[in-house]
């Protein structure tokens, strides 16, 4: 099967699940062709995911993958309040790499959840690489005109919140990194056994890694910790974009900023402010831990909020609220909770932590590929 | 300078530069937003370049890199029949590659085009590379509400037509396999010459590469040669894509279909057949043949054809014409004719090439990725 072919399965595909009447021409032309609205804005945004910096091939099964490509996309189009419609896709792999069922699950995994928030797969480019898998991740969605939520529209005053809980992604990145894989009983194929080596490492490495990423090497080794582990290792491969959170958000224009926590929380709350041109004060005590996350870092709680602090890649909505509106947030949209974390603060750039009865100021650690 | 910092950077000259008020936000968000108009429809496109595989770095100044990088895609939106408006880009690059002034030199080109054409960079990603540079190209632009020109809609009658000349791009391709490169005085920064070595190939070497690209041993060197090898290279390296054809040809709704050669002539004339499920019939005498690629093929016209027919990369526009239209085509755009090549024909798929009193089926040879 040459390019052009399977291209052509894609866009048979993609028209069978067109959920968008608004894709006059998708897959198949020089460009694709969508129907405009005048009174909604068109939001725009790429990812770029290079195998070996943004994902490690290894840990990570082909379907997953084509989870998280658009994943991270979304959740984007999230962060600005906006609704996804039309996603498009340039991916690049080596020539070895197309002979095997690599795109077919990635396609798989990436169909999955597309059809899950009605995306349409509207176009893309195919290459070749001569090292390593290339993805770029492209979704263009929309909000009432004027209602697009911007990072920079804090106030002083203004609540903080946060979807879901933090430091899930993180520690999941750190057990792979340990070496601990996703089970293929959980309903993911991997690229581990398919190669037939064992889909997950043995006992003793889990239990060693639990205890270098956590810190913790007293703790009874169980049943629950290794779900705990598998529950990790999913947060980071397969992450949930909140779209909900942010139709809500931004439709009911109760959020006065926003950003989705993809470098980490001090990080991203910086970039907030910095935009803002303001300050924050959050409370230690208030950041939503991940379940598993502290039951593996078990009475080391400061590691478990180090992750929920600086680990990237949770892909939770951190979201500011006027004060007049904190009444009308909802308590859970698709079932997913917000917690109130701190204030938004007048100390232009200036992030800081309250801890029982310090305050001290956060530096953001977040991820950069390249530093000064 | 992290990546944060070089993305405000961007921020700035893009946003000192902005040609559309209706970019909301560009880059600098989770996502851009744009103003949308009711009249009109999007058209989107990316393109995916691999550094070995779509571009070979030691023959390709970054200037270079940045003007063609934004100019293929240019090229799919002209080959829609639309108007240019907002690009994206995301880049990844190896370490070593972020503190070298690759990406400086690449903006630079990057933005001279854009600016030729009123084009917004308006948001994209930067990540890392294990090894090479990887770019991905997104452009969006408009027509007027149901104007876009398809591959699909050529039918039996209709006239063929090509902008320019074709086959300069895949002679330059052939020198530069055989190690040409493109002279610094042609106000070209050279990365050859960066490095410290000679910016152009010695000139035996060019003679034999000459010899040896168009099948050429006995024609007497000379400066001619070596400005024709020039030219040859930047039809390679600086495309022009043909934009004021394709507002045109959409605006005044004068094609029926359209693409643009990227593949090669023989390939992407078969794709538009394929779409259209109609064949086509042309005429080799009346191909337009690039000037240097006749000179240097000297009189081995046959390689010069095949060149034209079977090179890709010329990024010309390849549309068809309803008889009744012919007439109102206009004989040049920004200085760039048009040639009439041949007839769409009802055999369905059958792409047939006259040459004399013969007449022959053309295989499509284009450039594909990955064979069957």
């Amino acid at each position: 099967m040459n390019e052009f072919d399977f291209i052509d399965s894609l866009r048979q595909r993609a028209n069978s699940r067109k959920h968008s009447a608004r894709v006059l021409t998708g897959i198949g032309d020089d460009a694709s062709i969508i129907a405009q609205s005048a009174d909604r804005d068109l939001i725009v945004t790429t990812d770029l995911l290079v195998e070996g910096v943004d994902f490690h091939r290894g840990a990570t099964p082909a379907r997953l993958l084509g989870h998280k490509a658009l994943a991270v996309s979304l959740s984007d189009i999230a962060a600005m309040g906006a609704r996804p419609f039309w996603s498009f896709l340039s991916i690049g792999m080596p020539r070895a790499e197309w002979t095997t069922n690599f795109k077919d699950d990635f396609f798989e995994g990436y169909f999955a959840l597309a059809d899950r928030f009605g995306v349409t797969l509207s176009g893309g480019d195919v290459s070749e690489t001569k090292q390593g898998i290339v993805i770029d991740s492209i979704v263009l969605g929309e909000v009432k005109s004027g209602a697009a939520v911007k990072r920079s529209d804090a106030r002083p005053g203004d609540q903080i919140y946060v979807t879901g809980n933090l430091g899930g992604a993180a520690a999941g990145l750190k057990l792979i990194e340990n070496g601990a894989r996703v089970k293929q009983e959980s309903g993911v194929r991997s690229q581990e056994s398919e190669r037939g080596s064992s889909p997950t490492v043995r006992e003793g490495v889990i239990t060693e890694t639990l205890a270098q990423a956590s810190g913790l090497t007293d703790e009874p080794q169980s049943r629950s910790d290794e779900d705990s582990i598998q529950s990790l290792l999913l947060c980071q491969l397969q992450p949930s974009p909140r779209v909900g959170w942010g139709i809500v958000l931004g439709e009911e224009a109760l959020a006065t900023a926003m950003i989705d926590i993809s470098d980490g929380l001090s990080s991203d709350l910086n970039h907030l402010c910095r935009e803002s041109n303001a300050g924050a004060l959050i409370d230690s005590s208030s950041i939503p831990l991940d379940d598993d996350v502290k039951r593996l870092c078990g009475r080391r709680a400061l590691d478990a909020l180090a992750l929920a602090l600086h680990g990237g890649e949770d892909f939770e909505l951190l979201f500011t609220v006027a004060p007049e509106n904190v009444s009308r947030l909802p308590k859970r949209v698709d079932g997913v909770a917000i917690s109130h974390i701190g204030e938004i603060t007048d100390a232009a750039r200036t992030i800081r932590i309250r801890e029982r009865d310090r305050i001290w100021d956060l530096q953001a650690q977040g991820f950069s590929h390249f530093k000064d």
